[in-house]
């Protein structure tokens, strides 16, 4: 019988075990819970989507390759392990990861008139660092990116986006580096602007817009009532609104390919030449040939200097901000994310790509596809794998114009404006980091950005730290004693220390109340620390040398812990209304401090008891106990 | 009668308008407050404290202007006008301004092969920002280094100064930079310890320590009854005791000048040759030349960069640092502190001094030789003006080691020790940004150790707003309702909402608790914000979609208005216990958000009633509102 119990005590162990394993692994690798479901037209529309997302992805990479100083085909390897590798861990269905702008700018200091290897061995250290801040569960800084700084933040980095695409979208023949160069560089150029490029990427826009819209078009109110025709055509027309930026792009590639007469001179601009062949796999470099000198790993590691912490930490801040920004209100488990990410470079370095990181403009053209699952990150590395061997060909005729169309109309609609609105409504201060991730984004770059936008934000997490309410009341007990009744609004942490000191002790030596005994009340103090600790000591030495009386009603007992640890015995504390009702009254009559020194030198029972539950319980923190202290003493006092 | 009163009152007015105006004066002008209760004894202490301040920035300075690269006399320059100013504006009596080796490295890159009106410029600019912060109230930022930094700065410091010192202490003549390169060369060059100078030292070292013991002497119990040879006695013990540094530096002096057979043969290393003369006073150099090329003034302040910003800040933490270790739990006027700073800059940049802040080392001098107030900065002062024009040549003679052994005595007593134990004793979670702040002081420098040390600190102040208590209790209403009861242990703020939002929501559908409805007490949420505020309204659609009961209990007024900013209508929530009982045990027979819809759509005296005081109380806040109300319904039914 009992081994029977044991025997199903262990089944139950094993099978709990097993429960908690199983989920642990479907939280860790995403594709077991998700790929169990998928169905065709799932698979329909990730592989449109997928398919889009390879052709935006192509001259980005090219572009951002070239950003980072490095030979245009490293965008590509850059682009597709980073797409595969999230099919499998990804939670987030619209983010696309691969090479983005921002991490080629990063890069770019580093590998600046050295080898492509630095950039590769830096893929590599941001993967292993991402990893390992997976391992330590770093991902709780994460939560310290407010909605107000994603909402900064993707406001700002669409209309960066916007920006990058005019020179595209006018067919202008300039370079330019961050935001506003780029908008004064379009200006200054503005009467080179190619009517070809122009008429093209202006007549894609309208049609990507009206195809958006044509989604929501419903032929027929009741489904079950709409004719075969009907529904045939809600059909194509949801196919098409799908679809519409693969198509757009393929018919614009036929368009310029058509008035393609020669090699150097069509009317559009074309994304040109990419050289074919996959990159080599393998370790990544640890060490290097710069003009005939090997460098060693260590070497390389010095030089590649704080960007080895940098380049991690602002690939996973962006790719959550993303995250969160599609995420709409729902989680984001960040912790994954940094795994994923970590094995997106680690495996990404052991192919020559860069390091690698959310993109938002394609995640944006991602979602607009309509994507339904990570899959969509499987046809876009596949893509990417046939472009390098086969496809380049045809991929050189893609017209600029077309791409800066797509990305436009994929961006537009991430600006937040609605959201603005509401924050009004609900938290006026919010706006202010918000307008300041925004604003700085725009001028300084999107790294520092998200980084002011959350110092500031933590300000406002700080101030009520530093400054919290004090409020001061002049109370009467039951039998009409009178006290100063002061509540801070915060827990005794250091930075309000001097605040709360002071407040106290100006609220003790007003005009009117230099002799009424101060009780803190303690509600609101969740936690203290040793800085404040030696504060309340420096508080209650003043208020012994006035002989005024200062007592502490009703701290937690892990406060108590703290402040009886800095302060000793002068830290006087009472639990109940009873205790302390029963304390002032005493306290009116002698000083509560002349009755603790004479209980302390006799042991008389009517001294015990008169100084019972009044003051210096120091370790007992409920009501149940003091009664029965009080109990055991009235028995003693009886006997 | 009527104009008797308003006389009264605007006389009344006038008077606390003037009270509160010398208030303020005297709270800037500190002294106002302590020259009227000048007298012999503080006179006396501060001559001796500040002549041997004096004796000790002479040599610091000379070295420290040689670090930052300038001319030797730029030290003295700086020592003066800071230690002068002092006097009327400092809050702090042991603080000595002038030179520091901090600020001297931070000087060194911006002048280092260009001219020193670099470092005046940048003093000039320093004191400006300081003035600017002072004017900003920025003082608070003083209150986010806490006291487990402070004496983790404190001790490292000490410690690095004494290592500082070895190299005087021993006779070596070695160049070093930082506190592990200086413990190495030390290393390296301990054959090459000059006997005299170290003699000299240790017995220096052994006479200052036993002369400190001696002031704690007491030759009789009861003063009354000392004979009038024990009273002169010991008040001549006390008087060597107080001068026991500069007496030392003096007798040292004199020996080596005894000593001296040529000007290059010397058994002791000596101070050596100080050029005589004033600086010149006038505006700091708003341009000036470099290789015959005239550098304006934004060129200037280009060139400068981001030091405009980091001096300043450094210098004012490094003070204030101080000032805390002094103030020994006593309040410091940060922003005081930083108009002092300020104003000691702006002055010393027009007698061409470098930047300047409170020196430690010095500091502690002054503490140790017995300053009695702020005026020991004068007699440095006056000291190092008479020393500039008049004295170099005697000051020729002063011997390092004897400087050395003044300097190690003064920091070693710095070093803090028994705070650790207290500090164990009331709140362990303390030492780690102690030690953080004490080791990276000494390993990577002192400005990082504090900011990391601070920063170390922030992570422990924030960490309850990211991951506070959650407390779920199953509870029972009076008539018997079951409800779950979840406690939030922090304020709704941007870092903990995922994870209440995941506790809440996990709360509500572990087994056997999936259909309770689920109250939110508000006891402890003091305030909430836009980014709380989208999760709430997550989390409350999720609880809607499994039509499961979500209600918040007794919110303040202003994380209502947040809230229901965001969430709008589907916000519920209640204010009083009985509220409460009356809403759940409704809930059990029909879900109230039906009755809601219901209540909607007919205006039913009866169902009005039933929906009272329940859900939906917008903007009331109060019981008393709500009783009115019900008055006023009640009557409604009747008639």
């Amino acid at each position: 019988m009992a081994e029977n119990t044991v025997e199903v005590q262990r089944k139950f162990k094993t099978r709990s075990c097993g429960r908690y394993f199983r989920k642990f692994v479907k939280r860790r690798i995403p594709i077991l819970e998700w790929l169990p479901k998928y169905n065709s037209e799932k698979f329909f529309n990730d592989a449109i989507a997928g398919v889009t997302v390879g052709l935006t992805v192509m001259p980005q990479g090219l572009a951002y390759a070239t950003l980072a100083g490095l030979e245009p085909q490293y965008g590509l390897y850059s682009a597709f392990i980073g797409a595969m590798v999230y099919v499998i861990f990804g939670s987030c269905k619209d983010i696309t990861i691969g090479p983005t702008a921002l991490m080629a700018i990063m890069t770019h200091e580093y590998v600046q008139g050295r080898s492509p290897d630095f950039a590769v061995l830096l893929a590599f250290l941001t993967g292993c660092l991402q990893l390992l801040m997976a391992c330590l569960h770093l991902g709780v800084l994460i939560d310290f990116i407010s909605v107000p700084v994603t909402v900064g933040f993707t406001s700002a980095t669409s209309v960066i986006i916007v920006a990058s695409q005019l020179k595209g979208l006018l067919g202008l023949r300039i370079t330019s580096v961050g935001f506003l160069d780029t908008l004064i560089k379009v200006f200054q150029n503005i009467y080179q602007i190619s009517p070809w490029d122009t008429v093209m990427s202006f007549t894609c826009i309208i049609i990507l817009l009206s195809f958006r819209k044509m989604k929501d078009i419903k032929l027929c109110s009741d489904q079950k009532k709409a004719s075969t025709c009907q529904r045939i055509l809600t059909k194509t027309i949801w196919m098409l609104s799908t679809a519409r930026n693969a198509i757009i792009v393929i018919i614009c590639s036929i368009i310029a390919y058509n008035l393609n007469t020669s090699e150097s001179n069509n009317p559009f601009i074309l994304t040109g030449k990419v050289r074919s062949g996959l990159p080599s796999f393998g370790s990544p470099p640890f060490s290097t040939h710069v003009n005939n000198r090997t460098i060693g790993f260590m070497e390389m590691c010095s030089e590649l200097g704080t960007s080895i912490l940098l380049v991690p930490i602002i690939g996973v801040l962006g790719n959550v901000a993303i995250a969160k920004a599609f995420a709409n209100g729902g989680k984001i488990d960040a912790t994954q994310e940094l795994l994923t990410l970590g094995i997106c470079n680690l495996l990404g370095s052991c192919a020559s790509a860069m390091p690698v990181t959310g993109s938002f403009s394609r995640s944006a053209v991602n979602h607009a596809s309509g994507v339904k699952t990570p899959m969509g990150g499987l046809y876009t590395g596949v893509l990417i794998l046939l472009a390098l061997s086969l496809l380049t060909p045809y991929f050189y005729f893609i017209p600029k114009a077309s791409l800066a169309a797509v990305i436009i109309c994929a961006v537009i609609y991430m600006i937040e404006y609605e959201v603005v609105k509401l924050m009004w409504k609900s938290s006026k201060k919010d706006l202010i980091p918000m307008f300041v991730t925004f604003l700085f984004c725009l001028i300084i770059g999107v790294e520092y950005g998200i980084l002011l936008g959350v110092g500031t934000n933590l300000i406002f997490l700080l101030y009520p730290s530093a400054r919290p309410s004090v409020h001061v009341d002049k109370c009467n007990t039951d039998s009409g004693a009178e006290y100063l009744l002061i509540t801070p609004g915060n827990s005794l942490y250091f930075p309000a220390v001097d605040f709360i000191k002071q407040s106290v002790g100006d609220a003790g030596v007003k005009e009117g109340s230099s002799q009424l005994p101060v009780v803190v009340d303690c509600r609101y103090v969740l936690g203290a620390d040793f800085t404040a600790a030696k504060g309340i000591a420096t508080l209650i030495g003043e208020f012994n040398n006035r002989k005024q009386s200062l007592y502490f009603f009703n701290p937690r007992s892990d406060v108590v812990a703290v402040l009886k640890g800095a302060c000793g015995e002068e830290f006087q504390y009472v639990s109940t209304q009873e205790e302390l009702s029963y304390l002032l009254s005493t306290s009116q009559d002698k000083s509560s401090r002349q009755l603790l020194e004479l209980s302390k030198g006799k042991s008389n029972e009517s001294l015990l008891l008169t100084n019972l539950g009044v003051v210096h319980r120091n370790n007992r923190s409920s009501a149940h106990e003091l009664s029965e202290v009080t109990t055991t003493l009235l028995h003693a006092t009886a006997s």
